[in-house]
């Protein structure tokens, strides 16, 4: 690990904004003259993101899983420390550019920080593209334009903002692909589960959450078939509740999502279930419940759950 | 108090820095067509601002004392929940400009976030405005010069970057005035301390902060004499201990600075004096220790003693 290569990385279960993200951060750094950031990554490759890296002939960004004190560091696509890599507490954080709330963080020293409350961090990128003149190849477009369709569900789902409508249409032009087409492909391969142990697909898209030292986790998947994941319930309830035990969690919820039809059945586990049940005034049963035009973990799941926590 | 009204503020005890950004930050936000945002401040004016205003014949933002649960603010010039108006918890927090490090800041939804590594929250400005086009006229060139000036004691601070310097340099040309002459009157301006009683005194500039729990407080005055200041020192170490005493610190650094010759003289009470012992490699004697070269709060005084807390 060489001392005077800056990582920049996503968060932890790594999904497509995250990689594509650390990855246009690099080029963006090398176009701004700054030749020692390297785009790295926390965890697997989903098959969403293989996807798009086989499309472009790419290579994943190197997988690591500890910083030393005192490495230099930009995060993208996060900034909660329990979300982060290991060390992130000693490492020095260079700079941040995110679009979820902030929390569990903090630095000793001031640092570049970049939040915008769009639906994704490569529109962010993307602006920062456009700010500082820089041209964008057909490769850095469609790299981003995942992002976005990622995020957003194709900008279906409530996190979208004019931006990253304004930037997907500039990024497709770039692109010269049909978006919808590209996109629908790349999302299906996202859903495609049938590979994953139940104890993989619990922690595939996982957020660990901390609310006054109460541990709890929202995991998420994306589905064409709600029914057909939930054919699984029992052993994934089963990984769940080994989850639970191994963090000292109070509470899992695991939302399985709807892509074509922008719904979420949840499944919830925990001690402190009452939290689901108060923010979504809902019932569970059998552990369950059905959230109709839920799609976004942190508009529609994260604030209400975290307030009830 | 409006609901529709957005408040924009700095930090309590404030400086030139977060009265003149809050004014700035108004005034940029209706260039960009957003009426409804309107400059408050946490605390008495100083004197040093008040040779701003004026100079300037503007009268200083409203005075408030807390926000009510849902208010919209906008804060510049800190993050910290601790330095902030009562109420920040349960305040929506939509954007935050700041040049110092992030610590006890947390959100439950996205926002805007521009943080840079720079001498001075105006500094940032002045890049928002050249980014977005808008032509900076001479009472806001004057604004923001000023809080430069304050900052980075007329660049001569070590926490100053040459983004400041540009900044200043073109803000004089804007401005058509002798930058070093107004500079100098404005700094000396803030060091009468005369009228404050030594109660004003420790509180004038005073950055609460804590550390996994331990509060202590930094706090700073600018002087053209640190002997005349220390003609107070029995007075002002009575005023210390009623502080630490009041709001449970381990810690007081009150940092007594010769913004003539650069240097500080500190005085420090409280149980974990020892952290400013290992900080600065001194000893103290008669509770006090001269630190040659030592004029930021920022750079050179919490950074040490936060990492031996």
């Amino acid at each position: 690990m060489k001392k005077e290569e800056v990582f920049i990385f996503g968060h932890k279960n790594p999904d497509t904004d995250s990689i594509c993200a650390s990855l246009v951060s690099e080029r963006l750094d090398k176009k701004n003259g700054w030749d020692c950031t390297v785009a790295k990554r926390l965890g697997k490759v989903n098959k969403e993101t293989q996807y798009v890296l086989d499309y472009l002939h790419l290579e994943a960004p190197e997988m690591i899983d500890k910083v030393e004190e005192g490495q230099e560091v930009c995060l993208v696509d996060h900034n909660e420390f329990n979300q982060s890599i290991e060390g992130i507490e000693k490492a020095k954080i260079l700079s941040v550019t995110d679009h979820h709330r902030i929390a569990n963080f903090e630095t000793s020293e001031p640092l570049y920080y970049t939040a915008k409350p769009y639906g994704c961090t490569c529109t962010i990128l993307f602006e920062e593209y456009k700010r500082l003149g820089h041209e964008i190849n057909k490769e850095e477009a469609i790299l981003m334009a995942s992002a976005i369709i990622s995020d957003t569900l194709l900008l279906k789902s409530p996190t979208t903002t004019e931006h990253d409508k304004k930037a997907l249409a500039e990024l497709e032009k770039i692109a010269g692909m049909d978006i919808q087409e590209y996109g629908l492909n790349m999302l299906k391969a996202g859903t495609d589960l049938g590979d994953f142990s139940e104890a993989e697909l619990v922690n595939l898209d996982a957020k660990n959450l901390d609310k006054d030292g109460n541990k709890f986790v929202i995991a998420q998947v994306n589905t064409v078939s709600i029914e057909d994941v939930l054919k699984r319930q029992k052993d994934l309830e089963s990984a769940i509740n080994s989850e639970i035990e191994k963090k000292g969690l109070q509470l899992f919820v695991f939302a399985i999502t709807d892509i074509l039809n922008s719904n979420s059945e949840i499944i919830a586990l925990g001690n402190r279930t009452d939290a689901v049940e108060k923010a979504f005034d809902v019932k569970l049963e059998n552990n369950r419940a059905f959230l109709p035009g839920v799609v976004s973990r942190k508009k529609q799941l994260l604030p209400d759950i975290d307030k009830n926590m």
